[in-house]
C-alpha cells in the first residue's frame, strides 16, 4: 500500500532559472531562460516521494494571481491540493547562472499573510491532517507569519501526527525546533548555526546533533554536501558517503535526501538502511538538472556505490 | 469621435521590478517586489491613447502559458485583443533599481515564432488592419521572424495605412526604415547608429533627420531627453523643450511621445503644436512611476510650460 505523506510549503515559489555568460551589474543583459518552475522545499519532497510511488497531499499558501503553474503541476502529478490560495502574488525566485558556474540568486518578495488567512490554515490544516503516516514541513516563512504563531503550529500537528519531519533554515528553523520535531535534517552550516560555533570534524557534528537529540529531538540527519549524511538519535549513528559524480545541480538535494529518509522509514527499513537509500536519492538528485526519480535503475546502481559505517 | 488607432508589439514582457539595496553577483540577493506588469512598447502607446480618450486595437504575438497578465490588461482598458497566441511563453525582463539608483536589466528570452506563425500573423493582421487613423509598430523582434520577413510586412501594412509609425531600435530599426514608414521616432543615441556618425549639436541632428527624410521618411522626430525633441519634414522643423521636472522614472517616455504625437496629429493640430503636446505627455511620463496620463490637469500644467522654437 502506499505511504501516505503531506508535506507543507509555506513560502513556495516560481523559479525563474536562466543563463547569462556575464551579468554586468548597473547594465541590459540577455538572459537565456532554462525553465520557469513551480517550486518550493515541500514540493520538491513531494515530487520525490511520488516518483518513489507515495500518495503525497500538499498544503501551504499560493496567491491567486499566479496560481496556475502550482495548480497545473499538482494535477499532472496526481498530488492532493490543500494550498490556501491568498490576495497576491506567490514570489519569484530569479537564479542566473553565469559562465564560470557561478550563481546568483535574486528572491523576489511575494503575498503578505494575513491574520486571517494564518487562522483559516491553521483551523484547516490541522482538521485534514488526520490518517498521515508522516508529515513533512519546509522551507522558509512569507511575510505575515510571526515566528511564536509558528511554532504552536508546529506544535499542534506534532500531536496529531507525531512522526513529523521538519526542514528549515535560519530564524524559521530555530522557531521550528522549540515544537520538539521527530527528524530534522539540518545541513552542516545550519548546524553550526544552531549549536553556536564551528564544527571542523564528524565527531563535532555527531556531539553537536547529540546535543540536540538530547533536548528531544529524536532523530537528526546532519547533510554534509559530498561528505554525505550522518545520522544521529540517542541509540545509534551512521554515518553515509555517496560515490563520487558529476555535479549538475545541487538543487533540491536536501530535499531528495529528506524524501529519501521517508520514504526508507515508512517502508520499514533500519535507520542505516534507510540512510544508505535517502543518499542515494540525493546523489541522483545531484546527476541531475531537476528534483524526482525518472530512472530507478540509476538509483539503483548508486545504491550500491554508497559507503556506510558506524558515525 | 474617437480615433482609431492599432499598436502593434511583436515582443512584448511581462516587466518584474524590484529594489535590492546592493546586488552580490553570486549570491543570494532579497529583492522587494515593486511590480509584475504586462509590458511592451506597443501596449504602452495603448495604454496612453486610450487615457486621451482613443478606441485602440493592440496586436502582435503571446505565450499561451502566461497569456493571462495581457489578457486582463486588455480587457480592464477596453482595448482590442487582435494578438496572435503561440506556444510557450511571453518573456520577462527583470528590472532591479539600487539604492544609487542604477537599474540592471536582465531580459529573459520567450517564445519562438515558428515559420507557421508568422504566416498566420502576417494574412490576419494585413486582414483585420482595415479602417484605421493610423497603425504604431513599435520594439524589437522576437526570436524566428527574419528582418527581410518583418520589412516586407511594415510595406505591406503602409499600404492598407498609410499613417504608418514606426519606433524600433539595433537591426529591427534598419530593417523597417526599408519600408519607409510615415513616421519615426528614434533618440539621438539611435539617429547616431543611422547615420553612422556622432550628432553633438541639434543642427547636426537637423541634418541628419533631413537626411532620413530625403530617403521618403516623412516625418522624424527625434527624441532628445532632458533637452526636448527635434520633428523634421520636408518643409519645417520645430523644436520643443520640457521644463525642469523632478525624474521619476523614465521608462516609457518615448512610448508616451509617439503617443501624443498621434493624438496630436488625429485631432488635426499643427506639427508645432501637436510637438509641444507630445512633449508634454512625454514629460508628464518622465513625472510619474508609470505611463498613462491619470491626471489632465497635470498634463496642462506641464503643456503650458513647453518652450518651442523653429528648429
Amino acid at each position: 500500500m502506499a505511504h501516505r505523506v503531506a508535506t507543507f510549503t509555506l513560502n513556495p515559489a516560481y523559479d525563474l532559472v536562466g543563463f547569462c555568460p556575464k551579468i554586468e551589474v548597473g547594465d541590459v543583459n540577455l538572459v537565456e531562460t532554462t525553465g520557469l518552475l513551480a517550486a518550493g522545499k515541500g514540493i520538491n519532497v513531494a515530487k520525490v516521494l511520488h516518483d518513489l510511488g507515495d500518495d503525497i497531499t500538499v498544503g501551504g499558501f499560493l496567491g491567486n494571481l499566479n496560481r496556475d503553474g502550482f495548480s497545473l503541476l499538482f494535477s499532472d502529478l496526481g498530488l492532493h491540493d490543500k494550498f490556501l490560495t491568498v490576495e497576491g502574488r506567490t514570489r519569484i525566485n530569479v537564479k542566473i547562472t553565469e559562465q564560470d558556474s557561478e550563481v546568483t540568486d535574486l528572491n523576489f518578495s511575494g503575498f503578505n499573510v494575513t491574520p486571517q488567512n494564518w487562522q483559516q490554515f491553521v483551523e484547516q490544516s490541522l482538521a485534514w491532517l488526520t490518517d498521515f503516516d508522516m508529515v513533512v514541513i519546509s522551507g522558509s516563512l512569507p511575510k505575515g507569519i510571526s515566528l511564536d504563531e509558528f511554532s504552536a503550529w508546529i506544535a499542534n500537528v506534532k500531536k496529531i501526527c507525531p512522526k513529523l519531519v521538519f526542514d528549515s533554515s535560519r530564524d524559521a528553523l530555530i522557531a521550528g525546533l522549540k515544537a520538539k520535531p521527530w527528524l530534522i535534517k539540518p545541513n552542516d552550516k545550519e548546524l553550526e548555526i544552531l549549536v553556536g560555533h564551528a564544527l571542523p570534524t564528524i565527531a563535532d557534528i555527531k556531539d553537536a546533533a547529540l546535543t540536540l537529540v538530547k533536548q528531544g529531538i529524536d532523530n537528526v540527519v546532519v547533510s554534509l554536501g559530498s561528505k554525505g549524511a550522518l545520522w544521529v538519535t540517542k541509540d545509534e549513528a551512521w554515518h553515509a558517503k555517496p560515490p563520487k559524480c558529476e555535479v549538475v545541480s545541487t538543487v533540491g538535494a536536501g530535499d531528495s535526501m529528506v524524501a529519501g529518509i521517508i520514504h526508507g522509514l515508512l517502508s520499514h527499513s533500519s535507520i542505516k538502511d534507510t540512510l544508505v537509500f535517502a543518499s542515494a536519492v540525493a546523489a541522483l538528485s545531484v546527476s541531475q538538472p531537476g528534483v524526482g526519480v525518472p530512472d530507478k535503475a540509476k538509483l539503483n546502481r548508486i545504491l550500491e556505490q554508497i559507503e556506510v559505517k558506524i558515525g
